[in-house]
């Protein structure tokens, strides 16, 4: 019989088991193709195209692309494992422990970009690292309409939040908070749209981010979680699937709402024009589409979630008093949407 | 009498004259006005909109637009003089000298998109800056065509190469090979386009760069023009007047030749998905369009160089032996366009 002293079991209990990799990997995966099946049946036309790549430094992915469908006018939903001597400067700022070791990272990412107006864009990210003596967990989905409705917003939040109260009841205020700052576009003023869950870093040691920002949000939500530590490693993974099981639930219900809204030119108009912002976000603040880049990535599969088709417009305001002032209104500034009961 | 030591002669000759700040920033406007006045001419329907603004730390600008013109579907011409406390930690690294004292900055930008995909987008930006120990004047001018002909872009060459080597023989090569090095698409191993000129740091005493990139292209341009220091404030005011005032003469009989040449669906489509390609630079890389986002600039005017739509389309390819891939093959690549003489 060993004797463990304390602290020798919780490094203990936090720490990955053997088949770590290969069990998160595979559900990252398993996940893709439940994504894909699901969206297909959905649109009932556009079918996924595959690309599998492999990545010259270590790894792979497979990228796939539905186009021109009844309800998407583009989806894509990629899984890859990438690996390497060592993550780039921007990660290893924030997690110095990894500095000197080799990583491995795994996750899958899509985003949906609708035809309809009516129907919201949605994104999801969830994400695994592994590097030395340090493994984390990132992620989260987050929603973004063009013309809202309360109830889809609230909808879209009320089952992630179900997903993160049968883990912790921290976990849903904290990550619905981290997800308005960080898809916030400090240029304009405005949130990305009604936000979702975001979260990163999350390793069970109540390891707080490192990074150069002290009073960023990844300092404050990861230092807010601390007093919940330590979490196991089965703890996490758990949470991180039924996070990702829960997106389906999510937004399905909200594309059969909407899907049917006559719709004309003022309604098409404006969603090229927001959809912008969407690109404006990815190129300028989005960390994983900079990891992408400076990690040498796959181009296509890291800018597949830039719009299809996008305006741009000098100087655009809505008119007072029409729905597209009330997006700008209510719906992008943070709100209490897992609260909202229906009244006006 | 004074006596002067050589070294104090030499700081003196480079020490800008007091109404320095007043005779750029008037240049900048004439400029501005200048190109709008030709612009609106060769469009022959759109007029430019003029908004004129202040920023609250300390300065202003006019911003212009001209739309859904006969030539250009878009075109943006920006004045503005800003000033404040200290420069932006992305300049004071490179510009250490600045530390702790207040700056000044004023310049001209312009971008136009034009409607027909035979006509190239152009950029023009030409810039100032004083701030305690140094000032410098940075800028260039820069063609990308969608469906390219060798004769524009040696045109556009030849004219700019014209204004440099009325200063100094070496402008040229060096300026020219800095622009193809920094409008360059890392991650699309692309360049912008055919490039044109490109500088920085001009201040006349062999000031060499010392940012972080050491291998960089402003450490090794501004290190190949240390042997002609020093360069008087004055002969680098009228070196920046020559390349403002040869603009026109380089881009408007590119516009008289290819206006007016046919073009269908597929033209068009390639011309948005190319579009796409300056929002990734312009918002991943450009140096203008970061100073702007930093110093609390006014976004619509540094966004206004975003073209009006935009395609993004995944894992693209041209099909060999088309136009489309001439581009990527020929223009997408550093050339001699002003050793060009017409043979194939």
């Amino acid at each position: 019989m060993t004797a463990f002293s304390t602290s020798e079991a919780t490094t203990n209990k936090t720490m990955p088991p053997s088949d770590s990799k290969h069990r998160v990997t595979q559900f990252m995966q398993q996940l893709q193709d439940e994504i894909c099946q699901d969206l297909q049946r959905l649109d009932g036309i556009a079918t996924f195209t595959e690309d599998s790549w492999e990545r010259p430094e270590g790894g792979g992915g497979r990228s796939r692309v539905m186009r021109e469908g009844a309800v998407f006018e583009q989806g894509g939903v990629n899984f890859s494992e990438v690996w390497g001597d060592h993550l780039p400067p921007s990660i290893l700022t924030q997690r110095p422990e990894a500095a000197g070791h080799r990583f491995y990272a795994t996750g899958t990412s899509m985003v949906l970009h609708p035809r309809n107006p009516y129907v919201p864009t949605v994104h999801l990210n969830y994400r695994y690292f592994e590097a030395g003596p340090v493994w984390w967990f990132g992620g989260g989905a987050d929603l973004t309409p063009y013309y809202p409705f309360a109830e889809d917003a609230a909808h879209f939040h009320k089952t992630f939040k179900q997903a993160c109260d049968a883990h912790n009841s921290e976990y849903y205020p904290t990550f619905k908070r981290w997800c308005d700052e960080y898809f916030y576009l400090k240029h304009r003023q405005e949130t990305r749209g009604v936000g979702g869950l975001f979260f990163d870093y999350q390793d069970g040691q109540g390891q707080l981010y490192k990074g150069p920002d002290a009073n960023g949000p990844a300092a404050v939500y990861s230092a807010a979680l601390s007093n919940i530590e330590p979490r196991s490693w089965e703890d996490l993974f758990g949470f991180i699937k039924n996070c990702g099981r829960a997106f389906l639930p999510a937004y399905v219900p909200i594309v059969a709402r909407r899907q049917g809204i006559d719709y004309g030119d003022r309604e098409r108009n404006f969603q090229l024009y927001r959809r912008g912002r969407y690109v404006e976000f990815n190129l300028v603040y989005d960390r994983g589409t900079i990891f992408g880049l400076q990690t040498n990535g796959r181009t296509e599969s890291i800018l597949m979630s830039l719009p299809p088709l996008v305006r741009w417009e000098y100087g655009y305001q809505p008119e007072p008093n029409t729905p597209e002032a009330q997006l700008y209104e209510i719906f992008l500034k943070p709100q209490d949407w897992a609260e909202w009961t229906g009244a006006a």
